[in-house]
Parts: C-alpha cells; structure tokens; sequence
C-alpha cells in the first residue's frame, strides 16, 4: 500500500521537504493535496485521528498509521529507507541537522508573520519589516555560515559520504531563500560558495531533477512559507 | 563516562528539558552549566568541535559525540534509556509530539522576542504585547487543547501505559506557562484539567521531585525562556 502524504493543496509549504525525500527514494506514494478535495480530506482525516492525532500538516499515513512533523516524518524515511546513515551517530547528526533547518524555516516563516499566523501580512507590515531586517542581517548569515561550515567539514553532503534527507532540506532552504530574498542571499551566497554547489549536486540527481520539472512541483507563491515580499529584500 | 551536558548557567532554559529526563532515568551525568566556567567550557566546545558543531546549545557529549537540539537528544536518551516506547510506531509518535512543545516553547520565545533574540525585551514593547496577545488567545488554547485531547484519548500518560520523556517536556511546558503567564493559565487549565493532572503526576514521580527540590533546579527568571512580565499576561 503506498503512503499518503497529507498537506495543503496549492502550496510547496513544508510538504514539499517530505515530497524530496520521497521522490530521490523513488518510494510511492499517493500526494492528496493534488487528488480532488485534498484539502477536506487532510482536514477530515485530522479531525477523525484518534490514537496518534497531529498538531498540523505535513503527515505521512503509513499503513493505518499517520506520521507527523516534517523532521519526524524525514526521520522516519530516512531509517526506512536508506536517506540517512545506519549507525546510531549518523543518525542522530542527521536529525540534529534537519531540526536546525527547522528552526530556519520557521524564523523565515515568522520574518512575513511576526505577530500571527492567523493574521494577514498586510496587518503586519511594520513588524515584518523590522524583524526581517535581522532576519536578512543576523539570523541567515549565521544559519547559513553554519551549514557552509559543515560542508567545509565533511565535503560533498552534510552527512557521511551518501546523501541524506538533510541533504534535500538543505537544498529547498536555498531555492526558498532565493525566492524570497534574491538580493539578500546573492549577497550572502558570496561567502558560501559550498552551499552553492551543494544545492546543484542535489538539484542534478536525476529524480530531483525530475521532480522539479514535473507538475508535481508547484512554483513558489506568496501564500507559501518563502516569500517574496521586495520590500523585505534588500 | 558520565554524560556532559553542555548549556547556558543560569537558566533553566531548554536544558531543563534534557536535565529532566536524564533525572527520571537516572542517568550520571555532568551538568556542566553547574561547574566553574561553565559558559566558557560551553563555548569552547562548541567552536572546537569539527565533526559535529552544534548551531546552539543545548548539547550533551556521550563520549566522543556529541549530540545537539533539545528534541533529538531526548530522542536519543529514550531510545537508549527506556524514556519511549521501543516500537517505532511509539518511538515516532513519542518525538512527534515532543516537536510539536519545540514549536510551543519556540512561540512562546518569540513572545517576548517577537522581532530579535538579540534585542532587549524592552526594546520590542509594542510587537510583544501585540505577538503575547494572539499566543494567549490563540495559540496557547489550541496547543494546549491539542495534548488534553491526547490525554483523554490516552490515559495516565501521553503515549502507551508508561511515562517518556514528552510527558517530562509537557510537565515543563506547565510548569513554565504557570510562571509566565498566570493569570491567562488559570483560565486555560479550567479547560485542560487532564493537563493539570498531568502536571502533578510527573511532579510526584520521586526523582523529578528530589530534582524540583535540588539546587539542581534554578528558579524561573525573566532572563529564561519563560519570563514573566505582567503587562504580557491577562
């Protein structure tokens, strides 16, 4: 039985960093959010869960159990299905990587929401502002600088010398930040020329590559977690 | 060899959240926060360490490794010390939820930091009584509603018959909302009494208590994670 990944239609949104990993493990599945009425299902399905319910989308069903938060679900693949190294050290460095990314998505998501999510951001244009400017200045420098310097370490991925689930998160973040802050990551790409190229060598894979070109992927949009406000960027 | 954990001194902060489950396992450990030049020995290992840097503390040292993030070193204390379930449909939903409370208290952070962590409180007033405001109202209920529900579909404990490490994390999350935000945490337990039992279960297991009563235990102070400022609770 294949899994069903759960999230909402119409956006990449953190669904996307599961879709990755499923795609360059070649697993099947079935993507809801792009059969009809995904929505509803995911929010039926949320709403029935009784032993294991999530707190929000993304989540994996698995059989007749559901899975979720993005970096739980990507650990979960990443045991089952070879996208994270064997020994216990590698898979917990995995793990700790991929929790550091999530920490980054979510100050990105908070730099166009700072004060509600439930909020427009046209209701929170002075904070966005604001906390985007140490966002752009402070947070991403260091974000960035961080992965830059484990590349340095271990060489061609984050992790040993296969490819990992953190590998294809890390790649997302870059594509997300170059969506969102063409001008801000230009400048900080500069000083990470690793990442640069870690981000090619993820988007060559040929199911990546695949990936990206196929429907499967949609565009970026700003109704999404990246995006690109120009007044944001600079 | 004794565990290390490595974090800030003087706080409770997200090391409190390893400190209780290595004090219900009963694990040796040093906290090294508690040691002279704790800081200091903090963060020189954590430029020093090569293969495995830590974006930011908490970190715990078993051995040679080290291993960062709050919620992945839970993960890899319940695996190894009987702090979740050893089923993987248990051990995932254990750490499911565990990083569902990494969003809480990250929220619950950005409360009072809603524009930088590297700002004073009182340099962003105004976005954090606006940001305090939809926690309280918003946020707050539904997380908090979210874990009553898992207990009530659950029982004693969050996941199977027997305490984890989310159960010690949720008992924290209280304990420091109680401090945080009393007033509008009085009106939420009237809706989550389950929680509120929850929360005296995990403080009457013996070694959590002989660690509540320890000079282990620092107080709450309004340079943690959790910080009371009257005019952010209501």
């Amino acid at each position: 039985m294949p899994y069903e990944l759960y999230y909402w239609a119409g956006i990449q949104g953190r669904g996307e960093f599961v879709r990755l990993a499923l795609e360059e493990a070649d697993i099947e599945y079935i993507d809801v959010a792009r059969t009809t009425g995904g929505d509803e299902k995911m929010m039926r399905l949320m709403r029935r869960e009784r032993a294991r319910p999530s707190f929000a989308p993304p989540f994996l069903k698995v059989g007749s159990v559901t899975i979720g938060q993005t970096a739980n679900i990507l650990l979960f693949l990443g045991e089952r299905h070879g996208l994270s190294p064997k020994s216990d050290v590698g898979r917990f460095w995995t793990h700790q990587l991929q929790l550091t990314m999530a920490d980054l998505i979510a100050e990105v998501h908070d730099g166009h929401h700072p004060i509600a999510g439930s909020l427009y951001y046209e209701d929170q244009l002075t904070e966005a502002a604001r906390r985007t400017k140490y966002l752009r200045e402070e947070r991403l420098p260091k974000y960035l600088g961080y992965f830059e310097r484990v590349l340095a370490q271990n060489g061609n991925w984050l992790v040993g010398r296969r490819l990992t689930y953190a590998d294809l998160s890390l790649f997302q973040i870059v594509e997300g930040l170059r969506y969102a802050f063409p001008k801000a990551i230009k400048r900080l790409e500069r000083n990470c020329t690793r990442l640069t190229g870690h981000h090619d060598r993820v988007a060559s894979r040929p199911r990546i590559a695949a990936h990206l070109s196929s429907d499967r992927r949609l565009p970026f949009t700003n109704d999404d977690l990246f995006r690109q406000y120009p007044e944001l960027d600079s």
